[in-house]
């Protein structure tokens, strides 16, 4: 950690910074340049993280050095992770992830689920309990909903992933799928993320609409302390003033996470879009951009969905788009940072 | 609802959605310009809104005329509602609301509750249950942090608001506390706020930092919905790319809820800021802006804090800001909107 | 357009918006529903543009119906456009511009443009104006660098693209380029858009850190109004909280574009990143995603750059993305929205 | 400068950091910590600040200790500086600026400008040039706009501020008016900013809507390192994804900047809110933030202004605002930031 003193900080206020970083443990080295003293406080860091230095007197600002999170960092595992999940196997080449937004009827999920494995798809994806901004929009089936999905895994032999709201369903949901998924308004619900990581189940965790990669590194890192390693991240937009998308897809926490972390990354173009025209080119560029797979949403009648019919695709169109994504991914494949770095 | 068509789109396609209105049991009228053909969707919107009309084709764009919320607003209720807590009457004149960020000692929070009540405060805030970016942070006291708050509370006599964070939280927290605080990480936990509206207690209900007015009006929403109107707002700050100041405070939020909804709303100036320098400032801001009151945090030693020591004001600093916050206020009072609007 | 009237509006503010309206010489549609009044305009929205019709009491909000631009609107041109600097169309295929950030010596450009050249690429950037932050900073050599520029035009064949970055540099940077670049913060400089636009010279425009997709089409409008519809758009990154990469990267603008304007649309991402590590990662995602070509700096030597070294790959790194960027084009190529949109 | 070595870094790696450092004059100070190495580079930053030294192998970061800026900043300047623009003096005591959107016609230009008097304002503000997203909107009377607000002044004995859009007008505005400004749109209109620093004048320097304060006060140096120290700064809210009004006025950044800086700053809340009806209340929090002043719109006939009438006040509505304006800044004055820091 780097403390900048003011300019025209006095002696005493530079001990007194000194004094509290060698109280918590660390050693201080001081550095007198010409406009401004810089302490350095050397050992480990996560010590001072709690202290509120800024509040000392005479202190202009605080640098951390080292990253706040270690589980999930590149450093502590050099090598990428591989997240099993039934026969899927994430971050170990393209993966597709399908299904409709919210499980609806016997029907639609028993249709979309044909049609994501028709198109390749390693997982299908289901909403059973649905975070709605309105609390007059369907909520989902609940548990209903979590049989249905049961019964098309079953029928096509794709594993599940499915989303769990809060710590009081986790024990249900585990009961009937494979891997939680955690939306982007519970990326920082501490006591959820706790719940599942508990579990041991492979979890889904979906970066928030305001988090930064750190926020999101650092949510997940709240998992892995629980034990459980087997955490996928994706990136599903991020929230802009931009207004003719529902979010602005950020494919550059691809690449960024690749180089800080050791997770994989998956991206949801749909969510991120809003908008089923918009959703083809956003996974091809996911594909293209080094992430390790795509969540995408279909439904067989759009115009009848009861969650998020604007942006599903249509099951036929996710064929040719499945490869289009695959045949990217093959040119780019293990390539993602540049050369030398 | 406005439904505007693309340039081009076939009488066909117009006549869809007609017909999808119609069968949603709503009148539709058809009005052809120049340019493009609008048409207005009349009757009870919600219907609607759940309908992907997007997703129909040769529809440009769709347009809601009604607001989402209906108990949050100001056309279902005229006049500024009041909250009482115990002694403590929210959206009644201006209100105080002071304490440490988290409860850490007896000492700490019987000192600082000292204070609070000393500079004129009408509420007693404290965190026993807290929401921390690290699972390697101080997480708060628990229920021994709520028999502390107590404690402090019957020495003072002011009636207290902590954080819930969970669910499995919500009877105990009750217990103990006068009113139930909702992170601004968990605006969007739907299960908690269903949980806190049939808990009946009065909810200080926190904008998440990525959050409209509109999605925090919708979040009230969840808890008036379950029949509990003792609902405060709480504005404190927003996610931008200024990273000079923690978050950057929208005192714009508070004249804007103003007109659109008859909910209390006041502004927490010390985690916008996240410096203790700036609080100040902030505070007279929300005073002056028309806030029924502040949130703000106080330590009685701030360079020894568990949690955000650096925001936090030193007690004897709050008496003066209290009297300048009322004499802004009475200023003010009752002014907001501008006349003849 | 579509106005929408307050709850409770009385018939006399109702009428006078009508009024207003008729006024400027349009037609009024009065809609009576069960919450709300909504008033349609029908006829040249243009008109009413101007118009403060929120001013006028009773009014709840405007809601425009119409696009604002004209001629950059796909209904104007339902084709795309080709833009044809020297011996480059770009539109028609895949183009890859590349070169230093700012031209430094005869050395560098030279080696830069040999680089460019054997990668493939069909235009030659460098800067000569350069707008920078601070005023301590290089500034580029003007019409010195000019000349440079000219002569690596001239020895590889490449036609060439530079900055201009005032209305008193236009006539002199048009005797030695092919090609004005407006920078992202003079996108909204519009004495500069019409200087450019009347020159009849190719021009492109990269969109402003904060403009909407509607502000980059109404600055190209800007252009375009002159009479000179040889217009390419560019998308370089907006500017939000995320900090680990100097802006984000927004792809989505691309399909957004597609569907909005005939013009041609490129991703230079190598600002938007400000760091080469993440520089081809984001350049191929430019080539999913549907764009007609990227913009790329190169440096020969970046430790020693006097300008945005940080983000400038070596030359030699070019090639084999070059190759990549094309094939990822070859799969994509003119399949930018989802099919049946 | 601190130069933080990835973990791993070789030793090689980093005397490479060590010998450029010192090329470049600097002392370079090497820290070996547990788990990375970091590298303090003494003496002038600047000079460092133009390498790119992140493009070093091995380097994991680099963080600026000192502002880069200097003649902005209370270190080069303690005291608060005053800017007199005729017999104005604005950062002495609270100063109103009101007047017009745009110069319209001369009755309007009169009226206001009485208006204006009345409601004891110290200068009057009037467009000539305006800076429009659309190309079809009202662009401006130019000179002869410049005449009637000239006429205005002289009336009222008001001096005058107006924005000049290019450099190619400086000489032109300077003839008829007593202080520059410079829009948001053009605060990185670099050749803009040195001409007006060259004229001496003074300078209303508003900050973009995606500028962090760093920006602007860099924006500032560029006006003060041509010798002219005549500089007002005005924060005039910022884009982000709220809605509900045109900007999000960053109120925070008055007292940030007061931190930082020794220039006046005031608050525009006209073009913030984009709305009458909200800008009193901004209007307010801005004297109660601490701001020099405000700049406020007033038309004499709103629903017929041909620029912003959305946000223009009625010249009667001024009067009360303006008085309580006064009294809110003489609760506040000269107590800014927190006591003790």
């Amino acid at each position: 950690m780097i403390i900048v003193m003011k300019t025209g900080a006095s002696e005493q206020q530079v001990q007194d910074v000194v004094t509290r970083i060698e109280a918590a443990g660390l050693r201080a080295h001081v550095s007198v340049g010409e406009q401004t003293t810089v302490i350095g406080a050397i050992g480990d860091e996560q010590k001072l993280a709690v202290l509120p230095l800024e509040r000392y007197e005479g202190v202009a600002k605080v640098m951390p050095v080292v990253k706040p999170y270690r589980l999930a960092s590149r450093e502590f595992r050099p090598d990428n992770s591989v997240v099993e999940v039934g026969t899927a196997r994430i971050g170990d080449g393209w993966s597709l992830i399908a299904g409709p937004c919210a499980v609806e009827s016997r029907e639609q999920v028993l249709a979309a689920a044909e049609s994501a494995k028709a198109a390749g798809a390693c997982l299908l994806r289901g909403g059973a309990f649905k975070p709605r901004t309105s609390p007059y929009d369907f909520q989902g089936h609940g548990e209903d909903g979590l049989k249905l999905l049961k019964e098309a895994s079953e029928q096509t032999g794709l594993p599940t992933v499915t989303e769990v709201r809060s710590v009081t369903q986790v024990e249900l949901v585990a009961r009937y799928a494979d891997m939680f998924q955690i939306g982007a308004r519970n990326m920082q619900n501490f006591d959820l993320l706790r719940e599942v990581g508990r579990s041991g189940r492979p979890v889904l965790l979906k970066r928030g609409i305001a988090a930064k990669v750190n926020d999101l590194l650092m949510a997940a890192e709240y998992i892995l302390s629980e034990g459980n390693n087997k955490v996928v991240l994706c990136e599903r937009g991020i929230r802009t003033f931009e207004d003719q998308t529902r979010f602005t897809l950020d494919v550059s926490a691809v690449p960024v996470i690749r180089a800080l972390s050791h997770l994989p990354i998956i991206i949801d173009p749909s969510h991120a879009a809003g908008n089923a025209r918009y959703v083809p080119a956003l996974a091809r560029a996911a594909a293209a951009v080094g992430a390790d797979g795509v969540m995408i949403e279909i439904h067989p009648d759009p115009q009848e969905a009861l969650c998020d019919g604007n942006q599903a695709l249509l099951p036929e169109n996710l064929i040719g788009l499945a490869e289009e994504m695959k045949a990217i991914h093959e040119i780019v494949c293990g390539n993602v940072l540049s050369p030398g770095d």
